[in-house]
């Protein structure tokens, strides 16, 4: 590992976005977007993925153009009334989404309520940072998104489904972070099969199908994996794809193009922004009151194991958060060294060294 | 199990509503909303609940009054743009649900989207039953509601939480029924401790904990139960109760009351309902086309075991809709006694006989 502060991560992502052609504010907000997960402790969202769109960036496909456009002309292709469907014009996700929800809470902040579906987008990272920047506005907010096809239906042996997450995020009072639900509905991240892989290990029977359609505990065979909790998870996984893709006109189930795997079309990915401003219903002060009335509840439950914490969605995340702008950033060395070859080859200085 | 027939449930149940003071039109839509239960499927959340109803209904206590409300004069005490919040008088939830999702759906209609907050309802069966109410209007709908604390936080010993479900909707096209996800947030319902203690069966060490808070395999020694797929059960929970209770200004957490053991107050239940317009982001026509082929990738995905189905979030209610009304519905020799006694007392005539 690589431990790095919070201000080298964000200058040298940002030099390298912008290396690639995407104009100074754009790199600095995605690059901020991107070390926020980080210090979040969402390392699986946060830099872990600039490589793979340092690489989408870059790649300039003949008749397709570059599959992430470093400039994009983000456009509101249909507004009326509490709603607006945006065309990220194949945008970095985190730029898409921040444009997004920043729209949605002002139609909320008119109409009391508001849905913005997104196309032509990408890869967003987490919801958490939709949700929050919702939330931060004195609004409920929600957000759903959709990925490649790496999740088996309830009752089925073959992948459809992305490990389509949801978000949701609602402001406090006296916790200093928002309540922040952000979840994939898979029965794990695709990323610990792979740490299964590099460990040698065995996967647990329940979470994954082969290429033959079987359950298998072998983590290099594997085609799919299932959703969370039996039929609910599928249902929920469902919900999402509608909301996302098929409301939206964007892409959805087997549509939705692989980032890792297809280098030959822009990955086109959809999303829903949803915002209800809270002082449509009740005043915003009294809703931090009764929301840290419920938060109490929840942290009054004595805690299993004994002389542990109950924890409120998001509040882990705060806590990693006050850490890790402290002491730093733990970065996997092939991770370091797979930005400082694009830095190498964009003639960017990287910051950080490694063998 | 005494089989009976849909027509002799709804005028039953319907003469009974009507017997402790619901007016007509009232009592045939609620017993419409329960037999429908039945008919899907969901006897858990059908007819099954009629006794404990009518002995609400009937309970008038002193300087209370009645625990739910035979006559209610449901007001939109708060309209803003696409939200409204409705006060539900303390009106059987069926009823309450069912006016709120009307509401919703006709703001949704002028505003593309709208969030309608209810306040000082009660138990109101299923969620599919307004969501389906929405999707029938071109709509996609959302719909939540809390439940008396029975679900214990992850990481806790004890409950706060209820089982708090979300249902959603969207309509299909050559799917002769609409997507239907309506699903509770805990790992199981309470009623398959009920059954467990019936059968005299031990429960799975983690489906609950005892009054001294430890984990318990006692289906009667249970205080509460744990959520659905670790933490994001708790956290799906908790933005239901957030959504149903905190923001629209009801009860939430503890505070929800208990429907079959608070015979003093009213339940005092909260909901949202949250409808978008499907129509403002893209043709019903091609969502109808394009939700159809989302549903084609699930139900082609080989199923397991084979020659079995992949089923889609709703089918198989639609299917044992079909045949229930046709073959009819079976109930459990016990519940029928419970409303024969209730008829016995209101002087109402049951159509049928158990010893």
């Amino acid at each position: 590992m690589v431990r790095v502060t919070e201000k080298d991560a964000k200058t040298y992502a940002a030099s390298l976005l912008r290396a690639v052609g995407c104009p100074a504010a754009e790199a600095r907000t995605a690059a901020d977007v991107l070390i926020t997960a980080n210090l979040r402790g969402v390392d699986s969202h946060g830099i872990l993925r600039l490589p793979i769109y340092l690489k989408r960036l870059r790649l300039d496909v003949p008749g397709v153009g570059k599959l992430i456009n470093p400039k994009p002309k983000m456009k509101v292709v249909k507004k009326q009334g509490a709603t607006a469907v945006l065309d990220g014009d194949r945008g970095m996700g985190q730029l898409v989404g921040t444009r997004a929800m920043k729209l949605c809470v002002e139609l909320a902040k008119k109409h009391g309520v508001a849905a913005v579906g997104v196309v032509n987008s990408n890869h967003f990272g987490t919801c958490a940072q939709f949700t929050c920047q919702a939330a931060a506005k004195g609004c409920v907010g929600l957000c759903t998104t959709h990925g490649e096809s790496d999740v088996v239906p309830f009752g089925g042996t073959t992948p459809v489904l992305g490990t389509n997450p949801i978000g949701f995020a609602a402001p406090m009072g006296k916790f200093p972070f928002p309540l922040s639900v952000d979840m994939a509905t898979s029965i794990v991240a695709f990323g610990k099969v792979f740490q299964a892989q590099a460990k040698g290990d065995a996967i647990p029977p329940d979470w994954a199908f082969d290429h033959d359609g079987k359950p298998t505990t072998d983590p290099n065979n594997v085609r799919g994996i299932r959703g969370m909790a039996g039929p609910k998870g599928t249902a929920l996984s469902l919900m999402i794809d509608v909301l996302s893709g098929v409301l939206t006109g964007g892409n959805f189930g087997l549509k939705v193009r692989r980032m890792y795997h297809n280098f030959g079309q822009a990955q086109e990915v959809a999303h829903l922004m949803l915002a209800i401003d809270i002082a449509h219903f009740i005043p915003l002060r009294s809703f931090k009151r009764r929301i840290d009335e419920l938060g109490d509840m929840i942290k009054s439950s004595p805690p299993e194991p004994p002389n542990t914490e109950v924890f409120l969605p998001g509040e882990i995340e705060h806590l990693k958060h006050r850490q890790r702008s402290k002491e730093g950033i733990d970065l996997p060395e092939d991770l370091v060294r797979q930005l400082n070859e694009h830095a190498g080859e964009l003639g960017v200085k990287s910051p950080w060294t490694v063998r």
